[in-house]
């Protein structure tokens, strides 16, 4: 089954908004066996939005559409829908009753402008939206389908989730597909994927796996497509993934689609293993990806940036001799500022980093990207110096994933802990 | 003038990369005086690619397409366009001296696979790549012209500025745009523009106004289209651009289209203020905002995030009584704490966030979003409580805009500082 996109609005083409809702289709479409063909972004004129839908439906049966619903007066599907469908309003009752209690519970006054959003080309069935104003609308008409949903993001993920992808399954013949993911740091994907050539060549034709790249971190995802009904297959895709992770074990940071720090901070929830940081290079980059699980509170009292080479001193206790004897940027720093914030603070694990995160500062000996990441708890510690490579932020980005790979090794954190 | 891009990739369609080369293209072509009438995102197919040039030919007389370049088996943008163009290949010494150049200085071999990226169709002229192996291409033929990169980010950014811009100004007739940007925190773009409505209506039609926002912050653009050579009109932007700032001068944070974070770090290095943050909600977020201007270490030292209540008061000094009395959350614990950490690290100015940035913790009283904020000099302090929208993220993200207008009001920071 083969589908397209067309967003609307002007501050798409003028560049004022990146479009992050095609990427979302894209992802949620092929998680239903749906691949989307093209994707088009046009301006709020009614010309080019008759033009984009006549050469889409010309090419395919199902058109998503976003944006263009709001009540300004730059917004014109509606009125354009009615044109392409030749028909003309109603007003929604369900959709009014949702209004008029929105506007209540905000203790705001209804307009006539914000009522306008009831009214929906006849031809349509609204799609409820809970988290806004504007619905979504869902037209079928001699067998093609086009779905129109308001451009925020937020709106558009309730609405693909809750209303388009059920009924697109209740609508069409599609076939069952499957995922899953495991998450790989510090192995560059083309290493990766020529340890994984005969796993690859290995795979029948029904899995198919992918490379989803990010900073020091790798995504590998195993999809499996079946028809809806056929349950001899329906176990490959475990087998399959069990021998991947076999493969490549030593890389595996944690099974699921999921940020790795998120991973890590829920392990150090669910153990209740208190943690702090003390950075330099990375100022407080590692502790913001780690607070993010909700409840981290139990276990993070708190930590230190620690950028000047007193306040490695004054704050972590690092002997100023071992600074004025190897610089900040160096092992015995690291390990001493890792064990210090353990001590300050009083916690099971301490992360410290220390490096050269440019654009300046670096030389040739440490140069830019040169990077020790220490991690320590009361029985054991480790440090490590990492080459890492990019802008500022990336080396910034890419250090604190060597941080996560450090404390997995320190803890010796399986890649699944039943999160 | 008016052109379409085309975008050529699987992974733009399934979802697995976020399309940002589009909205870099918006703004860079709005900014000579082109402007974008569609956007096209296409897979690796031979027939999509043809279909999809062939039309936005139809309508317009410029294409930019990316992507398709590299030398693995997925990318044959350069195979298609020698079809399009109905012409062979040539082998293009400039580009094979620069891959051997870069093979050398990499000290890597260089393969025959890396030799096919000089060979690209008769027809175009490349467009030399600085900083990567894939050559751009301009095709100029019947009048229509095709611009052809590559898809990395870094290197459409260095081929559109250095190659492309000068050879479309130089090839057609364009109007001179002009900008002025400003940066307004703290209030909404629907009030902004209610305050802003008569200086719209006053506005020649040679200058517009655009609202560019994000989290509790605006950019307003002021941008002037003159025909090149009308020298009569070319002082209006700057006379409208003062009268703009008068219209809403407390509102307005800097001049410039700078992240405002940025910009204060900027004013701090160069008034040489020393700074320091004691942060619990916002984790850190607002220390790592202001350390991103190089030469930041000569004014911060470090920083502390104060998570649990013992390490404010071990850390910060705050007495714990006051926060049995009044709760973390509370106008005397975030002034205690800036004062706490302004003392510890000796700095001029200190900056407290402490509050609910969700989605647990809320009470009737400080639900999530509620947000007390301190900031501190030896002769001067604020503290003001902030009710945020949005989830955790966004709670975060507008404490911190929150804090950068709060010290503008303690430091009487100018807008404008030359900076």
């Amino acid at each position: 089954m083969e589908a397209e996109i067309i967003t609307i609005g002007d501050e798409l083409l003028i560049g004022q908004t990146i479009d992050t809702n095609s990427a979302y289709f894209g992802q949620q479409m092929g998680s239903i066996g749906i691949s989307i063909k093209r994707k088009t972004a046009i301006s709020d004129h009614a010309q080019a939005i008759l033009d984009a839908l006549a050469e889409a439906f010309s090419r395919v049966d199902l058109v998503i559409m976003t944006g263009g619903l709001g009540p300004t007066k730059d917004d014109i599907t509606k009125k354009t829908l009615c044109t392409f469908y030749e028909c003309g309003y109603r007003r929604d009752e369900a959709v009014l009753a949702h209004l008029e209690q929105l506007f209540a519970a905000r203790g705001r006054l209804m307009m006539e402008t914000n009522q306008v959003q009831a009214d929906v080309p006849e031809l349509c069935e609204t799609l409820h939206n809970a988290v806004g104003t504007a619905p979504g609308m869902w037209f079928d008409q001699q067998g093609k389908v086009l779905v129109s949903l308001p451009g925020v993001p937020g709106e558009v993920y309730h609405l693909t989730e809750e209303r388009v992808i059920p009924k697109l399954k209740a609508k069409f013949p599609l076939p069952t597909i499957e995922h899953r993911t495991l998450v790989t740091l510090q192995k560059a994907e083309s290493l990766l994927s020529r340890q994984l050539e005969s796993f690859e060549a290995s795979l029948p034709s029904h899995l198919s796996l992918a490379y989803l790249p990010s900073f020091n971190m790798v995504k590998l995802r195993l999809s499996q497509t079946t028809e809806s009904n056929d349950t001899a297959m329906a176990g490959d895709i475990d087998r399959y993934f069990a021998k991947l992770q076999s493969e490549i074990a030593t890389d595996v940071y944690c099974l699921g689609d999921i940020d790795p720090a998120l991973y890590l901070s829920k392990y150090l929830i669910n153990n209740n293993i208190t943690f702090s940081t003390a950075e330099s290079c990375t100022g407080g980059w590692v502790a913001h990806r780690l607070m993010q699980a909700p409840g981290i509170s139990a276990v993070y009292p708190g930590s230190l940036v620690a950028y000047a080479n007193d306040v490695k001193s004054s704050e972590l206790g690092v002997d100023p001799s071992i600074i004025e004897a190897n610089g900040a940027v160096s092992e015995v720093c690291a390990l001493a500022m890792a064990e210090g914030v353990r001590k300050k603070f009083g916690v099971d694990l301490a992360i410290a980093t220390t490096g050269i995160a440019g654009p300046g500062g670096g030389t040739k000996e440490k140069p830019v990207g040169f990077v020790y990441i220490a991690v320590s708890t009361a029985n054991a510690q480790l440090c490590k110096s990492f080459r890492l490579f990019g802008n500022r932020e990336q080396i910034i980005q890419r250090s604190s994933n060597a941080a996560l790979w450090m404390v997995k090794q320190l803890l010796k954190m399986p890649a699944d802990s039943g999160l």
